[in-house]
């Protein structure tokens, strides 16, 4: 497979095999994510390694009781990371000044960057890969099982593994859904009817709508999956802790 | 090249040949884009094209005058984007909420995805990028020129063309300063003088001191590249796009 037959194969794993990554695989993919690009070269990312088993039972509750954690033999936990940079200055003898929420967004982004990369080696090298998204819900949490300083903050994870059950692929909006040329262009009613009209007529869209005995998919992502009550509540979670780790220190 | 070699020969590229871009190899790289993972395959983002050279001249100074603005045949922007999922709530009668702090981080998360995946297409199409960090700092005048409705808040852009001048691996810290073995380890002075004893020691890096007339690498970065007052100033606009764009409901 080429690369770009790499990246449109992507479905994310949630079975794996037993089989351990060689450790020559897994450096690989570590290098592949440390040569994406970074904010002015400062690499503002880490990556927690957890293959212990005692330490996937300590992160497991966090991502939710997923079993995917117990069952892929590794799990790769992203951070925003200003603390090794911020201790290079000042063992220079110089104070740094990114306690503040644009260097953190500087962060994030190079976390993610460094994610992707991960992702897609691992991929072609035939592993498979899931996000888990509960990282950022439970970044308080991590913080104590990692061990984490100030200036780090837990962003994303994936499960990295020989995938056992490959997936069909996953339906994605038509390209012009999130394309727009020059300037944006707004959607009316009669837009979001055709560009949703395939997802919402795809068997699987029908049977889950019946599955939770729910009229629109809408309603199931705004009631079940993701209600601005629980959104509302990690979101003060999330924030408290880019603040207690350093990176809102502007604000009067 | 394969996959991995595509992702280790990453540079960022900062002159182009004025050749332009076929329309398939762009809309390749943008498929490329929307089939990374995405929180609860919501597609959180969206994609603005710049081809137009009454519209580069616009975004110009917001990337403040870099001229590879200019040069490059397209600039991708990358925006975090809750508005089309939001109207496809509101269009099947249900109320989103997703007007906080939590839903933008994976709207953010999604749009890097996205054009992480972009670049490594662009890259195995043997077009070059180069990461415009200018977006962020500049995001309350790129809502302006593109026009972007609330729920969208623009994150980053690349540039896009074949490369002109291709110039070396940019250095990286060693795999070891970034990855940690199931806990996160500190960096003690000696640590951090031995992971950073490479980059010190490049004969780039002696130069850039000798031009700038300091006497450390971090200093070069604490008072001239990234000061605290800019990253200030940064932080307090960028948070007020945030909550102006409508990620932000959720605090008294």
């Amino acid at each position: 497979m080429n690369t770009i037959e790499t990246i449109l194969s992507h479905r994310s794993i949630r079975s794996y095999k037993s089989d351990p990554v060689p450790e020559n695989t897994l450096e690989e993919i570590l290098t592949a994510a440390i040569r994406g690009s970074t904010t002015g070269n400062m690499q503002l990312y880490s990556i927690i390694v957890t293959k212990d088993e005692e330490m996937k039972k300590k992160i497991l509750p966090l991502h939710f009781n997923q079993q995917i954690v117990m069952q892929a033999p590794i799990t790769l936990t992203f951070c925003a990371d200003f603390n090794r940079f911020d201790l290079w200055c000042k063992y220079r003898g110089v104070e740094p000044g990114y306690d503040n929420f644009h260097s953190f967004t500087w962060a994030v982004i190079d976390a993610i960057i460094a994610v992707q990369n991960a992702c897609i080696a691992a991929e072609a090298h035939g592993l498979g890969i899931c996000y888990l998204g509960t990282t950022t819900y439970t970044a308080d949490k991590m913080i104590d099982v990692f061990n984490l300083p100030k200036g780090v903050v837990p962003i994303t994870a994936i499960t990295l593994g020989y995938p056992d059950i490959i997936p069909p692929l996953t339906d994605r909006l038509p390209l012009e859904a999130v394309v727009h040329n020059e300037v944006y262009k707004d959607y009316s009613k009669e837009k979001i009817d055709e560009l949703f009209y395939e997802k919402e007529n795809l068997p699987e869209s029908k049977q889950l709508l019946e599955e939770n005995q729910m009229d629109s998919l809408p309603r199931i992502f705004v009631e079940k999956r993701y209600t601005k009550k629980d959104n509302v509540h990690f979101s003060k979670v999330f924030f408290e802790v880019v603040k207690n780790q350093g990176f809102f220190n502007h604000e009067e």
